[in-house]
């Protein structure tokens, strides 16, 4: 408690303040978590450095508060006058946490024999990515990679979308499409782009086999989708079907209802072998 | 043209620019329409009274301008200036039409013997409303109907949202649950509620015949769910099935899992008929 920054005008609380910015957030290597549902997801990650909150927050998320002392992490009583300067938020809900940055080795990821992986290509809007990755943890995808170009991670925005599911499942960052996709089908996953024109039917897909073995999905910018040139780079372009007038669905609705598609079709399998 | 407004400040673009408060759109029964994708779709429902556009946007949609002149619509070219005053945009993207109110009466939506929709039940998010507007025209939904306590479908960022599909399905707005659902079953609708702690699950519900009969689904806020009361109103309470950590899912997401199974069921029906 003795070294908590007492005002909003503290060299630390604007160093925290400073990683907002995505330059600053890669140079040190620290982001930071907001509200009580990241806080407290990120503490069993092993990625928090400090946590600093209000006592009206401690309080009221006195589980959190229990978390953090039993992992032996500094947790620092402020001023919501504090907190607000910390943060990108006008309402970080009285609790933030300075954190390591969540993203892992494409290797490690494969090592673990993943069956069900989302890839983002150059996907800008942080609430589109946060969301996809949290529809990706729900669907029980193994990891989400966002390639090179794309949205940061650990910007706030995406951070408070991905509701704490930034902290479930293996991010991996900073690769080509080209690249990450030469991994994925050593490791014999199927690479199926989603794309509104491809040939192939999401609804199809689902009464063949072809989503039973290891699948990646790949998809695109939220403006432009997936150029021609990374269309040709996957086994497959999938459309999800538009039964009424709607244009297009928007890209992380798109992604939910594929890999919920693939979830089912993989755990009948398990069903059925078992 | 030449009664085109030539000025930010005048009247007329301050009576557009004031459509953008839900009381003024109620009380005028108009609301604006930003972006040519907007536009485009509007203009073939017949609600639109006005289009304003920079010479540049026309030139680049002239498809639009032209269907503005074949349906004798009063186009007006405007500077960009007159129109970001018109605008609750930053970049209306050159164009904007002020159209009359989309809701319709329930009773016309259940003449036409509804097969799937939508309800939000005091889903107070615009960007939320909007996306679920969007998944609901393409999975083939009937109609979209909005409890009372809802967010106006009218505004801007719900419009901005629906990406042109608000002008694709029947909305209904201003019910309340209790009487919408009355009105549902008498139709012989199934009433499904989503919630996250439901008894039925949704993987279950796809391999039954429950969803091939006419369906309606409800969402709930996104913040608090359906409470107990409504969930009772419902002829059963239906989780999306979480595989992996996520503690629930967003609430676009959500609906557009339930509605997208649906219609997978039902056709599914269909074709085996056929």
């Amino acid at each position: 408690v003795g070294d908590a920054p007492r005002s909003a005008r503290s060299d630390r609380v604007k160093a925290v303040r400073r990683l907002s910015g995505r330059s600053v957030r890669l140079r040190e290597g620290r982001f930071v978590a907001e509200g009580p549902q990241a806080v407290r997801e990120a503490i069993g990650t092993g990625l928090v450095e400090a946590a600093y909150a209000t006592p009206e927050a401690l309080d009221r998320h006195q589980d959190i508060a229990a978390a953090l002392v039993a992992a032996g992490l500094p947790a620092h009583p402020v001023t919501a006058d504090v907190l607000a300067a910390m943060s990108d938020t006008v309402t970080p809900q009285g609790m933030v946490a300075v954190c390591r940055l969540v993203d892992v080795p494409l290797e490690q990821v494969l090592r673990a024999r993943p069956r069900l992986i989302a890839v983002l290509a150059q996907v800008r809007d942080p609430g589109n990515a946060g969301t996809v990755i949290r529809a990706a943890d729900a669907a029980g995808a193994d990891a989400v990679i966002l390639t090179e170009g794309s949205v940061d991670v650990h910007n706030p925005k995406c951070v408070r979308a991905t509701a704490g599911s930034l902290f479930h499942l293996p991010i991996v960052v900073g690769l080509s499409l080209t690249r990450v996709i030469d991994a994925l089908r050593a490791e014999r996953m199927t690479v199926l782009a989603a794309d509104g024109a491809g040939p192939a039917d999401l609804d199809d897909l689902q009464d063949g086999d072809r989503l039973a073995g290891p699948v990646a999905w790949v998809f695109g910018n939220e403006a432009w989708g997936l150029p021609q040139a990374d269309r040709d780079l996957a086994d497959d372009v999938v459309r999800v079907p538009v039964h009424g007038r709607a244009e297009s669905l928007n890209l992380a609705t798109a992604a939910a209802l594929c890999l919920y598609a693939t979830a089912r079709v993989q755990r009948r399998q398990v069903r059925s072998i078992q």
